[in-house]
């Protein structure tokens, strides 16, 4: 740790203190040294997780994502502020990697979920704007470790399509929505490979007015579709719904599948055991990030490795002796760090 | 190079010179290097796999899966046969991690596509019999580029549906085929998820006798459901066709579709482009092999490795401190290979 200091403990104590009374100034603080790159505030962020984790891990923890204009934001809102009604407390997160917003997009992210950001119950923080996906993941994970701390018992993290980041979010959450157009096969355009296959829950936006039809006939679509293309589970076949983030239809029903999913994987064990897995998987994909950067930090091995591509792209070099030499240079770099 | 003297030099040639002369001694002599976990027989592999580079790439590489039963062989023996009476020379590898085979497995292989076992113009190579799925992919892979400097112009690589392995498959083809059964989503058990969205053709088998009827519905039903949950290509959407491996029947159909699938990636550019990145991404998966192989071989990174996963999985550690460590360890274990 680089602050062992007791009064410096004491501060990570008081800090995580107020986060379990529910100070919202002091989640927020929270959160901003978990997104911070300096190293210090890194192991300040590690300390407060450490301190923190007996209160981690009791919210239900949901993905959700689709193309821009399916609907996600109104549909988040409304479902948010139903919940409320309903006594649960709120967090948004969002993953998008692509995104290098400043200040002024936190407001845009409270202005298009405008209801749930008026609400006190309610917590909307958005992507971290800067790094790799891996990285906007991981700071996003230890976020919604954060917000279970300070007692939101319903986390839902939005993402933005790229097919990589759906992945991600799929890996740190209980259960994965995705939320399409009605319309089937038209809107598919937007929709990445295998990002279908990662859903527990399908829900057709738009079921109101005059698209309602076409929603509950996508749905039908949809249904027969995952019956033909994919193998489904003993305990858990993607279920297809519809509602309407507009007026709030079939949110009821949504959330009746939500619960249906939680009492069947907490019931066989698997609710755990995810989670578990997940956490084990995140090692990993973490000690797999720091490996890159061994490279990406380190102009010469940065320069060597696109130079070792090139050759091999150019079908110049064998790809077993161009990797063989590019270990041998990273270890070399790298060899005093491990003492 | 483990062996750089002169003699050395003129064996690999002489292996070369035989290898391309078509000498099918000199080829099954080559694989059986190229398979070798053997420091000397790799630095070997590597050698004349540079020295035949300038004649590889010429075949038409076609990866095959699908599930046991579904008539993998009884196809690519009649398939094998059909291209051969039309000029061409068959090599059929394979790549199934699981295999633990010995000499009487090749036998087996040979036995079931038994005509063209019996011909000389066509190769039949099992998988690579031990390692992990990267380093039979890898043998495979450089199997492959013998098979080509011997002049085989049509690769057909199997393999038996891990859905890892066919992805492993579908990054060393040009194209990728799953081979189905008649009575969609009957079954799907068998596939494993994802496998679908990798295909460029998908074939029913069986399209003969009784079943005839039933393939061809089940072509429809995939065709409608493809349409429906994927997103296809501006140049190219996955084809549907029905064939029988028993009696021929739509085996010319498949080849048309093969050459006008290869027609539009050479015009637009991608057959080329596709063989590069796959050189690059194979490079990359030779590195992360390696990398992994730095704890896999070393029993104590092994075994801390196993107890952070221990510590992650039940929660007392957080994986952002465990991949710290585990980094740290390895690059203390290895940093005199660097050197």
């Amino acid at each position: 740790m680089a602050h062992a200091g007791g009064a410096h403990q004491d501060r990570i104590a008081v800090l995580a203190n107020g986060i379990l009374a529910g100070n919202r100034a002091n989640l927020a603080q929270a959160i901003t040294l978990v997104e911070s790159h300096r190293a210090d505030h890194r192991a300040d962020a590690l300390a407060l997780l450490e301190h923190l984790h007996p209160h981690m891990g009791k919210a239900i923890r949901i993905g959700l994502t689709g193309v821009p204009g399916v609907g996600k934001s109104t549909t988040i809102d409304r479902l948010g502020c139903q919940l409320m009604d309903n006594g649960h407390k709120i967090a948004v997160l969002a993953v998008d990697p692509s995104s290098k917003r400043t200040g002024g997009a936190i407001l845009g992210d409270k202005t298009r979920m405008s209801a749930l950001a008026a609400r006190r119950d309610a917590y909307i923080r958005p992507s971290p704007s800067s790094g790799t996906l891996g990285g906007v993941a991981s700071r996003t994970r230890e976020t919604m470790l954060l917000c279970e701390a300070a007692g939101f018992d319903v986390i839902l993290v939005e993402t933005v399509g790229t097919g990589q980041s759906e992945v991600a979010v799929a890996d740190m959450v209980d259960l994965f929505v995705v939320l399409m157009l009605p319309g089937a096969g038209d809107d598919l355009q937007g929709i990445k490979k295998g990002v279908l296959e990662l859903a527990d829950l399908i829900a057709v936006n738009k079921a109101d007015g005059e698209t309602r039809q076409a929603a509950e006939q996508a749905a039908g679509q949809y249904r027969a579709a995952l019956h033909i293309l994919t193998s489904g589970d003993a305990d858990w076949s993607p279920k297809v719904v519809t509602l309407s983030g507009l007026t709030g239809a079939g949110l009821q029903d949504f959330w009746t599948n939500v619960l249906a999913f939680q009492e069947i994987m907490t019931g066989n064990g698997r609710w755990a055991s995810k989670r578990a897995d997940q956490r084990v998987k995140w090692m990993w994909a973490l000690y797999e990030q720091r490996l890159a950067a061994l490279i990406e930090h380190h102009p010469d091995l940065q320069a060597l490795a696109q130079e070792l591509e090139r050759v091999v792209r150019a079908g110049s070099r064998q790809p077993d002796a161009a990797s063989h030499e590019l270990l041998r240079a990273v270890l070399r770099a790298h060899s005093a760090e491990g003492n």
